[in-house]
This record gives C-alpha cells, sequence and structure tokens, in this order.
C-alpha cells in the first residue's frame, strides 16, 4: 500500500530482463540513468539517482535532471570493480511549485498575502532539515516572507534562483516514490573492456625440433610476444592428458606411439584440473611464467575446460558426476554420429549436483590463488547455465578482479544469456562476418542496442579450431585486413599464433575450418624469423590501440557510408571528441578498391567548411580532407586500411590575425 | 539455487514493465505467448504456456511450438471477464533427444544395442507416468526396444512420429525451468473494445424551453440516440450542483440568478457524489432509466468526478480530506493566475488518506448496486496515481464486469500510466490529430507498439470542453470526416451530442476551443430536426461499424500509401480475412481530393492478378478494383469519404470451367 505517496517510478534504464541480470561498466565509468518520475496533477518534481557499492548499505545519490516529457537524467561514477546497486527515486519539490505559482501570481498582481505565508512555512520546512548558516538563512528569509513589513522585498527574495538551489538542498522525502527494485551494475578492472589477446600453445614453444615444449620455453617466447604488443597470454589447458581413446594427428582415431594428444581431453594418472602436465613443468614453473610475463606487461590466462579424458581422477572418485550408459559404462561425449570418446562429459544433473558445483569452484579458487586472474572458459553452452551464474557470482564477490572470456560459438540467445548472467567477455560471430553488410549489421546490434550493457565482445579472425574460409583463400593481405577489423571494430580482440602471423593458411580437408597438421594433436615448430611474417604489422596496429582512447571502447563504434560496397568505414571517438580515429577498410583481398566515403560530420563533431587533415597512423600518409564527402584508394597487401587519426586545425589563411 | 534444472526461460512476452501491470484482452480472444527457452547443450525442448483465472489456483496448460532460434509460442482463450495469471515453462525433451540421435545413429549404421536400452527406459518413465491402454502400449513398446528379438522392429516402431507423440504426452516435468514471474492479464467484457458512446446533458433534454431537463426527459431522448445506433449513453455528473462561487453562463465568475452553474461543481445541502440532483428527479427516477435505456440496447456511463463545491456535505464532514490554507480557508482549485474557487480538491496526501480512498470506494460501488458498470472518470491524471491502481483493482476483482474511461488529457508517460494501472479505456490525442502524418504516426503507436498492450483508445472529435478548430472552421463536411475517422481508427469512440450531429461549430473566442454558450453552464435546447442534422449519417457509420467485426479491434489497424497527402487510407481486417474494410478519407473540409491509393495486397490476403470489388458502404459505389494501384476521388460534404468492403470473388472469364 502505497498510501499517500503520489509519485512514480518507471522505466528505469539500462535495465536488463527486469532487473533479472546486472549491466556492466569499467571502473572509472561513468552510469547514465534514466527514468520516467510521474505525479498525478501539477507538482514539480526532484529526482535522484541512489546507489551504493555492495555490500556498502548506505545510499549514494545523484541528482536527476528532467529531459522533459517526464523522462529524468542523472549519473554516478563507479570508480571500483565489484559489485554496485541503483535505483531512481522522486518527490514533489513543494518550494518549487510554491515558486512557480508565485511568479505567476506576482505576473498577474494577486493579492499574494496567503500564499507568502505558505512559502514561509516551506522554508521553515526546510530550515528544520537545514544546519547551520543554511538553516538560519533560511529563518530569516521565512520571517521576513511572514511579516511583509518590508513591502515585499521578502517575497521577491524568496522567489530568486539561489534561494531555490538553497530550499532545494534540504527537500522532504517522506512521501518520495521508487523505483520497485534495484538494478545491478558489475563493474570490471580496465582490461576487462581494453585488452588484446594472443593464443598460443607452450608444447610448442620448444627451440628443438621434435622435443615437447615446457613452460620455460613458453617463457623465453615472452619477449616475442610482448615486441607485438599483446597484454593476455592465453594457454590451452596445461593439465596432464588422458591416454584411453587419446586422438592421434589430424584428430585421428587412433594415436600412433609419441602422439601428444589434445589438451582438452584433461586428466591422467598425472592429475586433473588443478595438475600441471608432467611434461610442461611444475607448478614452481607456472608460478615463475605468470610472474615473468607480468614483467613483459603480460596477463596469462588459463583455459577452464570442465570435462574429463576417461582417465580423469574425478572419474574413479566421483563416478556419480558423470552420466552412465544402461551397460554400466560412463556415456562419452558425441553428437551422432561423432562419438568423442576421449572426453566424458560432467552431468549437471547428477544428484550430487552441489558437490560437483563446489567441487568446480575450487578448481577456479586454486588457479586464483597461484596468480590466475583471468579464464577463457571452454564450451560454456555445454554445462549447466545456472551453474556459471552461481559461481561467477561467487568468485566475483571475492575477487572482483577476475575475468571470465566466454568461448560459446552457438545460437545467439546462447551467447547472449551467458554474456548476461555474468561472463565478462564474450567470443562472436566475427569470425565470419566478411561482408560490409554482414559486419554493419551485426557490430550495430552488439553496439547499438541493449546488448552493449551486457556483452563485451572479444573479437578472433582465428582460433585453433577455427580457420575461416577468408583466410583460407585470401592470401597474407587478408590476414592484414581482418587483423585491422578485429582490432578496431572491437575494444578486446586476440589471435591464435604464431599461426596468425605466419599467415598459417592450409584446411584439413575442402570445405572445413580445421587447420591441417593441428598443434591440438602434435607438437608444432614455428620459423617466427620468417619473411613473410605479420609480426611487425601486428606490433603498429597494436600500438596505435594503445596511443589511442577512442579504440578502447566498442559502444562509440560508428558507420559511415562508403559507395564501393567492398569497402567498410566506421569511426570511434572518445565523448570530449578529443581523439577521433577514423577506420577505411578494403574487404577484398584480391584487388585495389577505391571509391568515397560520406563521413557523418556532426557525429564527429568537424566542421564541414573546414579542411581537416587526416593521418593515416597505419601506412603514416597524410591526406588534407574536406567536408563529408573524400577520397580513398586501398591496395591489398601493402595498403589494406588507413587507420586515420583526425588532426583537426590544419592552418588556412583564415587562421592569421590580418585576415579578420 | 536452481540446482540441477538446466531450462531458462526469458523474454516472455506480452509483458508490460517486468510484470507490474496487466495487460488486458476481452472475453474470448487469445492471448498469444512468446518466450524463449534456452538450454545448455544441444537437448531437444519441450515448452507450454501455463495460465489461470484467479482465484483458481491450478495452472492450465497449453503446448508452445518452436518458432526457432529458441523462441517458442503457445497460446490460450480466456473465456470469462477477470483477472488472469500466465507464465511459460520448459523442460527436456529427453526422449525427443533421443529419437532425434537414434535416427542419425541408425542412419550411418552403429551399433545401437545400448542405445535401445537407453530409449526403452525413457518409454518406461513415461508409461510410469501414464495410465491405462497409453500405459500398456508404452511398456509393450519399451519390452520389444529392450529386448531386440525382433530383428530391430522395434527401434524402428520407437521412432515414428506417432509413438513420439505419445511418449511426450507424459513428459518428466521434474527439472522444468519456469519464468520467474507470472504476468497478468485482465479480461474485459466485450463492450470494453468496441462501443459507441453518446455524450448528453440530460438537463438540456426538456421539450419545453426554459424548464430544467429531467431524467424522465432523457427517458424520452432514447429512441432517438438509440436510432443512431449506439450503444453507450454517457451522462455528466448528475449529482446536486453547489452554490457558493457558481459559475455564470459563458463561464463568468458570478452566476445570475437562475443559473444553474456546473454539474462538476459537486454537492450542496441536498447532498454529494451518491445523490440526484432534484431538478433532475429521483434515485427511483435514475433506475428507472437505466433499465429503460437497456430496453434500447443502451447502457448508462456515469461520470466519476472525485471533487466538491464547497457545499459538499465532505465540506463540513470530513475538513481533514482537503488541503487547508495558512489562514485556515480550504484550499480552492487554481491553475495560477487562475483561480476555480467553486471546486475544492481533495487532499490524497491527507493523514486520514485511507479513510477517503475508503470513501471514494463507496461511492463507485453505490452506483454499481444501482446498476451502473461504466464510469468515465473525470480528470483522473489530477489525482493520486497509487488510488486509482488500487480502487480499480478492489472494484474489478467484485466486479470485473465494470469499466472505467479516463478522461486523462494530459502529457502521454501520465496518459500511459493511468492506462497501465488499470483503466479499461482512454482518451487520446486524436481530438488535435488532423494530418496524414499526424494520424498515422499517433495510431501506428496506439496499434503497434507495446501501447497496445495495455490502452484502448476512445475516439472523441468533441466534448463539452473541447470544440477543436478544425471543426470550427470546417463546416459540415469537416464534422463528416471526423466522425468517420473517429468511428473506423477506433473500435470505442464517441461524441457529444447534439452538439455534435447539429454541427455545432461557435467558439466563445478565437483561438479558444470552449463553445460559445456552453451547456456545461446553461440550459440549452436543441432542434433535433434540424435539416442539417448528421443523424441518418451517423446511423450509417454505426450500422457499418456493428456489421463488420473487421471494426471491432484496433491492433488490426494497417495504413495503406495513398499519393495525395490530403487523403488517409488504412484498412482492418478480421483475421481470417473474412471481412475487409478499406477506409480511404479526406482530410481536407474545403476541396475534393482525388489520387491514387497503393494498397498494401499481402496484408489484405488478396492476389494482384485478380480483379475484386470495393463496396463503399458509406456512398454504396461499387468499384472493381485491379492489383494495388487504385484511383479515388472524395468530394467534402457529399462524399468525404470511402468505408469500402472488399468482395473478393468478381468472376471472370477464367472461373467457367471450360476456361481451365
Amino acid at each position: 500500500m502505497e498510501g499517500p505517496s503520489r509519485v512514480v517510478v518507471e522505466r528505469v534504464r539500462p535495465e536488463i530482463d527486469c532487473g533479472a541480470f546486472a549491466i556492466k561498466r569499467l571502473a572509472g565509468e561513468t552510469l547514465v540513468v534514466e527514468a520516467d518520475i510521474l505525479v498525478d496533477g501539477h507538482d514539480a518534481l526532484s529526482g535522484e539517482v541512489l546507489y551504493r557499492h555492495v555490500p556498502e548499505e548506505n545510499w549514494l545519490s545523484a541528482p536527476m535532471k528532467a529531459l522533459g516529457n517526464d523522462r529524468w537524467r542523472g549519473e554516478f561514477r563507479a570508480t571500483e570493480p565489484g559489485q554496485y546497486e541503483y535505483t531512481v527515486q522522486g518527490w514533489i519539490d513543494r518550494f518549487g511549485t510554491w515558486r512557480r505559482e508565485m511568479i505567476r501570481r506576482v505576473a498577474s498582481e494577486q493579492d499574494v498575502h496567503v500564499e507568502c505565508l505558505s512559502g514561509a512555512n516551506l522554508i521553515e520546512d526546510a530550515a528544520s532539515r537545514a544546519a547551520g548558516e543554511d538553516a538560519s538563512k533560511l529563518r530569516d528569509l521565512a520571517r521576513m516572507l511572514r511579516d511583509q513589513t518590508d513591502g515585499g522585498r521578502g517575497a521577491g527574495m524568496a522567489l530568486t534562483e539561489e534561494v531555490a538551489t538553497l530550499v532545494q538542498q534540504y527537500p522532504d522525502r517522506r512521501f518520495a516514490g521508487r523505483h520497485a527494485k534495484p538494478l545491478r551494475l558489475v563493474v570490471d578492472r580496465e582490461r576487462a573492456g581494453f585488452s588484446a589477446w594472443y593464443e598460443i600453445f607452450p608444447r610448442s614453444c620448444s627451440s628443438e625440433s621434435g622435443r615437447h615444449g615446457t613452460l620455460r620455453d613458453c617463457e623465453a617466447r615472452l619477449p616475442y610476444i610482448a615486441s607485438m604488443g599483446f597484454d593476455v597470454l592465453y594457454l590451452p589447458p596445461v593439465h596432464p592428458i588422458g591416454h584411453t581413446f587419446r586422438k592421434g594427428r589430424n584428430n585421428e582415431t587412433a594415436a600412433a606411439a609419441g602422439d601428444v594428444g589434445s589438451p582438452w581431453a584433461i586428466g591422467s594418472e598425472d592429475g586433473g584440473h588443478t595438475s600441471i602436465h608432467p611434461d610442461l613443468g611444475t607448478m614452481d614453473d607456472f608460478k615463475r611464467l605468470i610472474s615473468k610475463a607480468k614483467e613483459y606487461g603480460l596477463e596469462i590466462a588459463l583455459d577452464l575446460a570442465f570435462q574429463c579424458s576417461p582417465d580423469h581422477p574425478y572419474v574413479r572418485q566421483h563416478p556419480e558426476w558423470f552420466r552412465h550408459r544402461p551397460d554400466g559404462t560412463i556415456q562419452y561425449a558425441e553428437n551422432p554420429p561423432k562419438k568423442y570418446q576421449d572426453i566424458f562429459p560432467l552431468d549437471f544433473e547428477s544428484p550430487e549436483w552441489w558437490e560437483l558445483w563446489q567441487e568446480l569452484k575450487r578448481v577456479i579458487v586454486f588457479w586464483i590463488d597461484h596468480g590466475v586472474a583471468i579464464l577463457r572458459v571452454d564450451n560454456p553452452h555445454t554445462k549447466a547455465l545456472p551453474f556459471w551464474e552461481w559461481v561467477i557470482a561467487e568468485i566475483k564477490q571475492e575477487h572482483p578482479e577476475v575475468l571470465f572470456l566466454a568461448e560459446a560459438f552457438t545460437r545467439p540467445r546462447l551467447m547472449y544469456r551467458l554474456a548476461k548472467l555474468g561472463f565478462s567477455q564474450s567470443y562472436t560471430y566475427f569470425t565470419w562476418r566478411n561482408t560490409k553488410e554482414e559486419l554493419t549489421r551485426y557490430f550495430r546490434e552488439l553496439t547499438e542496442t541493449e546488448v552493449r550493457e551486457f556483452l563485451r565482445p572479444n573479437l578472433w579472425p582465428n582460433t585453433p579450431d577455427i580457420l575461416p574460409e577468408f583466410l583460407q583463400v585470401g592470401g597474407r593481405a587478408a590476414f592484414m585486413m581482418r587483423l585491422v577489423l578485429a582490432a578496431t571494430l572491437g575494444a578486446n580482440y586476440g589471435i591464435y599464433g604464431p599461426a596468425f602471423e605466419l599467415c598459417e593458411n592450409a584446411p584439413r580437408e575442402q570445405g572445413g575450418e580445421e587447420y591441417i597438421n593441428s598443434e591440438k594433436y602434435e607438437l608444432k615448430r614455428w620459423d617466427l624469423s620468417s619473411a613473410w611474417s605479420l609480426k611487425d604489422f601486428i606490433a603498429r596496429v597494436n600500438r596505435i590501440r594503445r596511443e589511442n582512447p577512442a579504440l578502447h571502447r566498442d559502444a562509440n563504434l560508428r558507420f559511415h557510408e562508403t559507395d564501393n560496397p567492398a569497402v567498410i568505414c566506421y569511426s570511434k571517438a572518445t565523448d570530449d571528441l578529443s581523439d577521433i580515429i577514423i577506420v577505411i577498410c578494403n574487404l577484398d583481398a584480391a584487388h585495389t578498391q577505391a571509391g568515397w566515403v560520406t563521413l557523418d560530420l556532426g557525429a564527429l563533431g568537424l566542421d564541414a567548411t573546414r579542411t581537416f587533415q587526416a593521418h593515416d597512423l597505419l601506412g603514416d600518409g597524410r591526406y588534407l580532407w574536406h567536408g563529408s564527402h573524400n577520397y580513398f584508394e586501398l591496395v591489398p597487401g601493402s595498403l589494406p586500411a588507413h587507420v586515420m587519426k583526425v588532426r583537426k586545425w590544419v592552418r588556412t589563411e583564415r587562421d592569421f590575425d590580418y585576415y579578420l
């Protein structure tokens, strides 16, 4: 029963599924909150955003402004990672109502004797909520207004903007109306929103052909990786690998002697999800890698693949965590008619589900305790959704710095659900979006709809599982194009290397996306000094990313028209327009493409009447552009894209004093 | 803690503000419900809409079908007025999953021995939930599948569609996932969705000039009103009128002797909101009017104006229900500098608010007990919103047949809030929407957005307060146009008569919308037999409405293009397309307008290759139209609009047998 409260609040935004899920922001970012605040009749209103950093119980307040049509807006800054709550409340601004009406009364020369008394009462009420100098100021004013011995001077003063501001500092919120349910906000550290990932198989880091690489070998690779400008180094599972039904090279059903098996077939007599594969080294080596990486500005991301080889200790210790077939054997993974007998999925419907959840949480905590704060989750869409919602919330309550990347290549609603329930970043369909129309439509969905409130895209041109057709057929130019797109369309992106920088593009079979002789099943030695390597190009792109804050965000993406269907153009700018980047990318790996771009100058804060310099940070060309319509020409293999920084103040004769 | 349940349900639609408010339907209508049903992995799913007629506790179930992309749809029919709840649940269709995989296994000639046992177990589980013949059928099948002594015949049978359907009748819903919160649906009787209102001042129904009309006089007017085809007769307040500060003719501040005052200045020594004005007659006269009206197919709607004259009994009995000024007087209504000293608003912030709410509810119940089931609420937006939400819910719980029309001409969000919180119908901005662009934009908002789920528009071309400029300047043709628009754009509409049918168009002042010599302040005698009267035209329009079910709904409105900005075209059709009405209306009251319409034939289910007959039910013209592009010519004053019924099967030579 609301009783005598007459103010109602509705349509608070942002909000995901009626507050079922938190929206996401980065530490230091501002959250803009809007709401409708309504009251019957014609009273003036005030509104505020209330927010708190959980578990803090006291609400902080940020004022809201009326936008017209009963819509209000306010904002607050979330400084620390963690969980926040926010809501909106509104109340009747009785002094504001009085003042607005009083101004009209005075203008029409009404007798305002009684109304002055009403005003005096309101000011006295405010005084009773104020203290110190403000309180006495307000009491004086109320007295003047009540006495009216000053020939109307009291009334005049009471109507000033200054007095209104003072009275409104001590509002009567007794009958405030508040939005039914506090909404949630999860604030992550900056790397959740801006990161460049590099994926590598440590066992292929050996300097000698045929020898199993180790974590120490991987350590030796750090300078190379850091020199390309990456900041997250993601390792496929580093755990012992099963023997039973081990897959051979090129995913052969039977492994030959010496075949190393897939790192995702986790668990053997040497241990499971909290052990290091003996051939990679020891837990000490792992800790050392973490700390060495840090010296190079690299953070290690581990793979979280919650599945077991038949040799995993869980299989003996907890057979109840697996599904059993009517013949008593444990159900292996399959997608009929394909069988994956080297993998036992965990059964999230097990009667012992609660023990299973606890154990999986223990695995995550184990690695956090060993210095890992980023987890790339393998196929989260094949594990129970409520489990993820629970475990991510549990972990982030203790460790708000931990980030989870969802490797879910599945149906859109399921990908969105995973993002909503708590994953910090998500793999996307970018991997298969190649044309201008595909890219534009998809990225508008990601950055212009409510999706941007809960899903942070992490763009991968390739992965160990996916060598997309565009890279297979487009040669080195295709790799350059896809890198530029990934690194500039997305604030978060990653590549699987060295396959990527060496432009590895041979599929196992025609029409497939698997690499031939994939590292997933064998040791590999890469020629990092190949003249073909894109490592310098990648380093340049990553440097441009770091130096330009416009590229550190996703929601600021804007597309611009080009008259050539094979060329895409988009921009990103900081809110204050101090950094503006325009990307023009050829999407045709075979031909030079030229044409005209039509910039939305308004979105870029550019003046149609002035020339500006478009400085291509990639090719270092500098172009004098004027107005919205400008020419481009992009050559695959040498200049597949422009990443242009707008430099506004090109001088003209009008800048000289004598011109004025 | 969801535990081992893996299915989640989200985005259930329709839904208003996260289920804070009910959506609306009419008795007998079908509610189509959609939702996303998601599960990790690749299991097959089933889903159902659950619904119940409050206070019934048991849920009824309607099956859902997958639409693709994880979206599901189901529907149920709400037969009775009252409140319903609905929600969606989904569960894993284990047999469906087994069957789909089994078909692929068989196709690739795998050994399916163990899988047959799995299937047999699933069928036995279903048998344990079944009874009678189904149970034994299922048990037989499970046995055949388990034994496999029939050379695979059991396996073959288990894969048939028929068996799948049988097993799915006995699903295992133990781990079903359900939408968090049941949503609400309010079902109203048919008149809530289709009604033609006529507003009249009973005191002007006298047959002798100068004599105060009575309810008996109003009774004598019923045949006239019924002959025009209306079904709701709405009376301004029939209560005693205050004397203090009574307004004179044309809203003069001081009343002259004999001035009758405004019916909205309610209350005198003769009583308040539950009394009849002595000059109108007695309570018995009122009851008699209700029953006589019913004989003519007319239902009486009363005005609910919760405000008081200074002479209202409440003022003496309950001074605490009013706001007091610092000088001890009661605060009258005002919109500075305007003062309405004849009106005291009720104070919904009174400490005695609960007693006030109870009393106002008592007033409503009083009139319901006297046979009134439709209430037109005067200015609900100037009374506390939580009060309306409470009182409408309270009333409808006991009396689901009662309808409330919100007369709120205010800001859009407030109008929508009133509709959401429970009003059955709402006045709209139609009154001021005249151009094609204005009408199209507004009616698309009302009928194509979520607004259609909670707001039922009631369109009024005029009211005693509003003589719109278009009617002031457009003459008789303007009245015809606005009538056709109101009656066909809206399933609910109304006019204030006889001012409307007599084309009364003189404003009190230039630039204002008040009628001169308004009935609000004086007795009036109307010449109903005037040759100018639109009564026959109105009767024809109302007959067309009754006879064509396409015009009984709002959400089926579709606009079609015309090449003439002064002409609007739209259609309404029943779901089965058995009744299709196309309206083409001239919006220019001064000139004949002609041009071409481009019909969206797909929306109308029409064949572009066949001629159809467009039968103008208004002018009785019959036009042979072909394809989407057709000519029209509309003459203000004689044929301002077409209201065309599509008659599809115009014969051609192709209909003769010999043509084949």
